[in-house]
């Protein structure tokens, strides 16, 4: 490691016009540990607006709230950017064993999931305990029943589980409603034991019309799954009543730190605003939006880059992308020549992957040199930019994947504890000056970012 | 410390009879390191009677249950101790702010709470930092509006933090009756941060009709503070719905260990068979009955004991104590000579603290020599023994206070986060090591165990 620093250190001291790149990314780096605007941002997007599902009037104010707050920040060319999408709206939502044990569990609906009757739905419980169990269960052993689909999401750091198991809730409901099952509650997608489902949306299979689909949290998937090991036919109650609400407007807050080479290219970093209904999504993803927009402005504050950066709080992550398809539509056929995206808590960096061409390796060298003090390893390889920034990654554009701290992420994730307290402050800033330091290197990179393929 | 322990061991040892008593009672301490009787119980009442408030079907069903397993486990003269009691039981529960950034929170309401319209009621929503500034305050300050009040109990490994803070939710309800306000949300009386609210009873002052009373989760509780730092004029909707039931079946279930010799005076050991009504009552109070019963099935199997082990799983201590109340006026007369009491959890035990008379400080001497390798050091004073066996100690019976961990203990207390993966088997068996020790050593003391007074 020591040996790799030193000829790192060797190379970058080649070039003065290098030298004097990274000397900037160190400097604002160092200042950005003490920064407090991300959190005010965090703070006051939770507070002042709360949950802010894509779609409802929430979202229209949380648009309202970062235009003022954007420009309040000294961003350039502040602006929504509006686009519509199909609302679905959570109604009332509770589950109960009838028999053997009557008692009360704690449910949340999927993302577009069926609705039952106002007063309910009853029916026999049939366990699986994943979802291959359930893919291989014949139609009959399902028809009419309440499917209940467990499993074992464990913690990881690179927050992989989510991949893994997360097919549970992405494609048992269409399954189960293939077989014939009335309805369907899976294990929360979660890592904690508190009684707070984790909601999300669901992949409506064609042709699929979508039946009542519910989380249990953990603690009551776990009481369920020891109910049916007692052996007797267990009967529960579920009523969820949610409804489609059709076309809605949702939309894009779009802020400019501009450069003063438009020919260098543009640079696109943010995350959504928009959250899912249950907590007021502070870490999904207020900090997202706070980290990257914190970090563009400390490079905006030390004097105009070379390349503009613009920073994109999406709408209608959650529930359907519409946000960033809308974006990458209209804006495909600019000279993106950097994308990044935070969208995985406050918690710490843990390592920084990039994807440059290699004629550019001498910036993703420099990236390595001013990230390792806050002890964030370097790896050049594949990037993926998450749900709102992946096309221009898929559309050739390179990019830099800042990855965060994963093991507390799906104790909180889409549930109504993803609430201000989950933020650590001080992890949250050395996001901030991870973000800074990559963010003012690429910016005002002197030597010209390759395309991974020609822009359009 | 080194020296204590010789000295002790040397004033055993001066007397074969307490040596034979101790030597049992370190035995069966040894062996109760493996029990799973106490896990069994807890996992059992959690599972297959679940949420058990006092007067309800379910605490009905629970006292048929407890009689069944109490039975199959082998103890005699197991009966159910019928009492009455007046029941409240919760309805719709919800809160939200209005203005000036509309969102929802997460409220339980407190026992005994009024109800509000079915449709809720809205009001300016006032705050106080502390108990004591509602008290402070001029009833024109409160009149007509809706109470917030705060605090910040932090946990005590003891547990005293309960007793602190618990004024707030105790006495601000008919505080803020009594100053006109239309209802009155606090902070959980709790030390966690997820959103689960903290339930429990108020006392209602003398004249005072309850108004809507609630608690907020504690992230709620912080967001609503930050809601109100702003400035701006705040209002709230507020929906409870509680009503009063009238008179209702409780009990208690009694299960006996005979012992040999009447005259040597009897023991009461147990907890409360009921619980809140949101959480399953793992830690509040499974584990209590599950460990009195766990210890005393040990003494039993190992052969009759010279004193009569009574295991008493109360009814009602949650709401009004009615359980506790019947059985000391249907049993006072009895020579009862210990008491003691589990109702704080499950986690490990700190500390013996006993109250025998100065006649039996060798038997308080074999508790600390058996109780010691357990990492329970003994403390000679006061005890308590809780609300359910409270009266006897204060009636002159001498008893003991296994001190339990309660640094988690508030994370969880009369939430719906009261469930069984809350309970660590590793701590629950040290809790049933401990009781089993102590019980061998005064169900089979050899010499009298002296009434503090005498006995009625």
């Amino acid at each position: 490691m020591k040996n790799t620093v030193l000829l790192l250190a060797a190379a970058l001291l080649t070039t003065p016009a290098f030298a004097q790149n990274l000397g900037q990314a160190e400097r604002l780096r160092d200042e950005a540990l003490n920064d407090d605007v991300a959190y005010d941002i965090v703070e006051g997007l939770t507070t002042e607006v709360g949950p802010r599902p894509g779609g409802s009037d929430a979202e229209r104010r949380a648009r309202e709230w970062a235009v003022r707050k954007l420009k309040s920040l000294g961003f350039r060319n502040v602006h929504i950017e509006p686009s519509k999408m199909q609302v679905w709206e959570r109604g009332a939502e509770t589950a109960e064993i009838i028999a053997p044990f009557p008692q009360r569990l704690v449910v949340a609906a999927l993302g577009r999931s069926g609705a039952t009757p106002a007063g309910g739905l009853s029916g026999q419980v049939v366990g699986f305990d994943s979802l291959d169990a359930l893919k291989a269960a014949p139609d009959s052993a399902v028809r009419g029943k309440i499917v209940f689909v467990s499993h074992a999401m464990k913690p990881a750091q690179d927050g992989s589980g989510y991949g893994y198991y997360g097919a549970v809730r992405r494609s048992a409901p269409s399954i189960a409603a293939q077989k014939g099952a009335s309805a369907i509650v899976i294990r929360s997608l979660g890592t904690d034991y508190h009684r707070n489902p984790h909601t999300g949306t669901q992949s409506v299979a064609e042709g699929v019309t979508p039946i009542p689909a519910a989380a249990l949290s953990i603690p009551d998937a776990e009481q369920l799954q020891r109910i049916l090991k007692r052996g007797k036919p267990v009967t529960m109650r579920l009523t969820l009543t949610p409804r489609l609400l059709g076309e809605r407007p949702s939309g894009n807050v779009v802020a400019e730190v501009p450069g003063t080479d438009p020919k260098a290219g543009i640079i696109l970093v943010g995350g959504h605003l928009d959250s899912w209904d249950l907590g007021t999504g502070a870490i999904d993803d207020a900090s997202g939006v706070a980290i990257t927009a914190a970090a563009a402005k400390r490079v905006m504050d030390s004097g105009r880059p070379r390349r503009t950066i613009r920073v994109i709080w999406f709408g209608d992550e959650e529930t359907g992308g519409t946000g960033s398809k809308a974006y990458f539509d209209a804006h495909s056929r600019e000279k993106v020549v950097f994308v990044a995206e935070s969208d995985f808590g406050a918690d710490r960096v843990w390592r920084v992957d990039t994807n440059f061409a290699p004629a550019n390796k001498p910036l993703a060298d420099r990236i390595a040199a001013a990230l390792f003090p806050l002890g964030i390893p370097h790896k050049e390889g594949e990037v993926e930019a998450g749900a709102d920034l992946g096309a221009w990654v898929k559309a050739g554009s390179p990019g830099a994947d800042l990855q965060q701290d994963g093991i507390r992420y799906f104790d909180y994730h889409h549930t109504p504890d993803d609430t201000l307290d989950k933020v650590d402050p001080e992890q949250l800033r050395q996001n901030v000056a991870a973000w800074t330091a990559m963010l003012a290197l690429v910016a005002n990179a002197p030597e010209e970012i390759q395309r991974k393929t020609p822009a359009p």
